[in-house]
């Protein structure tokens, strides 16, 4: 679709929404607002995230491509972490200078519909404006499954899980920002770290594995978020919105082997961001129930009367700066 | 809410999101999605639009509470262009630089707010996020009323419905530059083009009066859209969806009879935009029962076999640079 010089301002808005429409179903971007096929009873989830370039991503690290899918992901991560099983789709509010090259715009959409066509669901519809910086703001929408997870029903008592191991995005961004030396860590890690960076997964296995391992006659009550600004920053705020103080077991960070032996490897686990991984308290016996049917879960600590986030183990110093990303400061 | 003098540097951005939450019904802000009230049955339709300041607002012209008003009007007018009648709520990105005066922001939400107050609906969430210009990237949902309106639905034979006058809109806008000397206008018609720019209303009444005057025993058939882009553009982009041309009587333009007789009104009422009314195409005898049933509303023209638009009066010269705003270019 069009040469590889070619530039919003030479296409204007109607050529470009008319390449975009090729990313949607046929007729979806014909008319103001996109109607969504018959409801299907069940509950809807919306969540909107704005990326801006510099801030959140930058051409050195990834191609449009990518770019596309983690913006994608990580707003489906959102959904997962409300308890959604399934995505409706999504909206693009896209920003950018008339200088942009069409092929940008191209990758951005092209991984945009890889995320969709992997997780379900479609291209809504959107908009698009000129701009000083390029921008893109996302809404998705998704079907909540068997019930909600909310960050305050977290109670006393309840264990943390994680879903998948922590610091693998942070690595990755290290390596392709060259913080790190060349031959840091092993070719593996390295794929792996970069995967994890560029391609992040919204984990709707395990909300359908938390689903399975509900223990009959428990009543649901799931405490929750996804990780996307730190893993400290995740267990904070659930124990922040449930009255709880959350405590963590040092010895059982879901960290990676191997990065556990660099010297930044504990803080990216704690704070390093982005692994869109589902940072859940629950009962006990569910707790365990879903770290048994869910390769790569791990139980971390647990809820209790009080305030804020410490090691269990309480002569060890609690690492200071963990709370995650901030804007405008 | 905080002192004049603040900015957004000075909140950062937990601070900011406890504050926007007092927009939003309480516990909304707290988890990484909204999950929508129980679901009715009716479809669901979803827009988003994207403002950003200096191409779609500007401070010179309108206070933080107009602009809040606006955008939200201008979102919630799709969604009435799409046949929807009641309003489920609208999700908000912002961006905005650290230096942005925190009663800019508080101002924009209230009028964001305000416009939920009438229309119905909440505001469901969002995401703040620092950036080199501001900028608001809205979604709105809504649901479907009696059926829905598609540009494409129009057929040969069908009158051509405006809501209401165009050019107002572009008339406040050229009063609050100062494009027009004072004293160009009637007091009584300066304060209805401003308040038209500055306080625009999505003609969510005007689809209650559309379905009350559906002729007994007529399928549902809507073509339309709303007049953002201007009137002109709107009628073309109906003739194109539905492969008709589009003929206008010069002499029924929806256009205020003072209006008329400035040099530019003629202009600004094909092509000023931003309007907002609803312009649709109808089986003549709908059309004639919705302007008898919607005070305001005028028959504007026909659609006929053919393409484009132009004059039912076929030698009077149709105006070029009525297609609208276009960005990039």
């Amino acid at each position: 679709m069009g040469g590889p010089g070619e530039q919003l301002a030479d296409l204007g808005e109607w050529e470009l929404l008319r390449r975009l429409a090729a990313f949607a179903p046929e007729g979806q971007f014909e008319d103001d607002a996109a109607l969504l096929s018959e409801t299907s009873g069940r509950q809807l989830v919306v969540n909107t995230d704005v990326l801006v370039e510099g801030l959140h991503f930058s051409d050195a690290t990834m191609e449009p491509a990518d770019l596309g899918w983690r913006a994608a992901a990580a707003n489906l991560s959102d959904l997962a972490a409300m308890g959604c099983r399934t995505v409706v789709g999504l909206t693009v509010g896209l920003v950018a200078p008339a200088s942009t090259p069409w092929p940008w715009v191209e990758g951005v959409y092209r991984g945009l519909h890889q995320a969709l066509q992997r997780y379900g669901g479609t291209l809504l519809g959107g908009d698009c404006s000129g701009g000083a910086q390029r921008l893109l703001a996302i809404t998705a929408l998704g079907h909540l499954g068997l019930g909600p997870i909310h960050r305050s029903s977290g109670r006393p008592g309840d264990l943390l899980v994680s879903t998948g191991p922590h610091g693998l995005s942070r690595l990755g961004l290290a390596l392709l920002l060259g913080e790190l030396a060349p031959g840091a860590v092993t070719q593996a890690l390295e794929a792996r770290a970069i995967e994890a960076h560029r391609r992040p997964l919204p984990r709707f296995d395990a909300v359908e594995a938390l689903e399975r391992s509900q223990p009959k006659g428990q009543p649901w009550r799931v405490a929750g978020t996804d990780s996307s600004d730190g893993l400290v920053a995740a267990v904070a705020s659930i124990a922040r919105a449930s009255g709880c103080q959350a405590l963590l077991d040092h010895g059982a960070l879901p960290l990676d082997a191997e990065l556990a032996g660099l010297p930044q490897g504990e803080a990216w686990c704690l704070a390093g961001g982005e692994d869109f991984e589902l940072v859940l308290a629950l009962d006990p016996a569910w707790a365990e129930a879903l770290v048994a049917a869910l390769p790569g879960a791990s139980l971390l600590g647990a809820l209790a009367a009080g305030q804020g986030v410490a090691w269990r183990q309480g002569n060890r110093p609690f690492p200071s700066a963990c709370a995650g990303f901030t804007h405008f400061r």
